[in-house]
């Protein structure tokens, strides 16, 4: 069972993962993180499965927005955070796949996403603002709020930077209404870093203390 | 500003609420815990306000499912609890209104609601099962689960008793792709109690650590 990303990246390895279940007869099952990852995985003939306590994800592969060299992740600029989050939460472990320009000493440069209740939006931006972020609506093309796969509001908070993840992740987690935040940490297992040549290296996670 | 909960009880309010407002030109304005109180105080005149922070309630009347001494609360049986509990927590104080048969020892006779993300409500039945609770997805008379207001799933978790109220309800409020659960703890500011005859009784509740 393989949890199945959302993005770019993600979309690749979809591609090469429904070529090898052809080739060599791999017996896979996905968990998509999203609507759209869903589609590309049947437009490929790579068999779903529902999110249960059966199909628990024995790798999950995805890509992400920032990654730190500890491992620690900003995801859901495409606003598929909460499934990702649930998917990867549920796995046994967590290869992340990015660009060498996403991989930084330090997160926040990237904006925050947090998805959250509609009925509570305006609370919590008050909450996360009070925090020292610089919070924005996500909008759809037409102005109005851009709503994720589970009808959800996204909150993009733009710290700067990040300095203790473990800990903003906890706080903005605990406001009510928030149904996850973007910050992935303790989650990924492995950080398979592409770069400028196409080469791949892979950077040591160290192992969580859970 | 007055939090206005849902339910049978908290209607009988709202009901008081309008005429104290035609007759002694009280200016109140109302934040709704759901559309169906929405409707309700549309049609009985209240004015209604969205929840922001310029409009936190300085008092939010409601009922609840059970309730004990300490003014901890069961609530959800009308699948309500959500925005119940971010108009609770945004409030300045709460007021409950009960009837004595809904005052117990313990709490947990009443099965808790737990209210999930529809994505993830497998996991989560399984998490709380293996917590002792029998678990039940909340159904609509046509056999198909019941969604909330917020297009969330409901669980209706047994576990007959409920000995730490506060630990089990952050407990739940940690797995992901759980909303909120209906155990409200350091909410209720007073406990008002309606007796056989009519009478109404207050209960003192201890004032919250926080």
């Amino acid at each position: 069972v393989v949890g199945l990303g959302t993005g770019s990246t993600a979309s690749l390895f979809l591609a090469h993962l429904a070529e090898r279940i052809q080739r060599k007869g791999l017996e896979i099952r996905g968990v998509p993180t999203s609507e759209a990852t869903a589609r590309l995985a049947e437009s490929l003939r790579i068999p779903l499965v529902e999110l249960a306590p059966s199909s628990a994800p024995d790798l999950v592969v995805d890509g992400a927005d920032e990654a730190d060299r500890q491992g620690r992740l900003i995801k859901g600029g495409g606003g598929a955070l909460v499934r990702e989050k649930m998917v990867a939460e549920a796995g046994r472990g967590m290869a992340v796949m990015v660009h060498w320009a996403k991989v930084c000493p330090e997160l926040g440069a990237f904006p925050l996403p947090v998805a959250v209740l509609p009925f509570a939006w305006r609370m919590i931006a008050a909450a996360v603002s009070s925090m020292g972020a610089a919070v924005r609506l996500r909008s759809d093309r037409d102005g109005g709020p851009r709503l994720s796969d589970d009808g959800l509001m996204i909150l993009d908070c733009a710290f700067g930077r990040i300095p203790e993840p473990e800990a903003l992740e906890e706080e903005i987690e605990r406001i009510p209404g928030v149904v996850a935040c973007g910050l992935f940490t303790g989650l990924a297992t492995r950080l398979l870093v592409g770069g400028p040549d196409g080469d791949v290296e892979e950077f040591p996670v160290p192992a969580d203390a859970d």
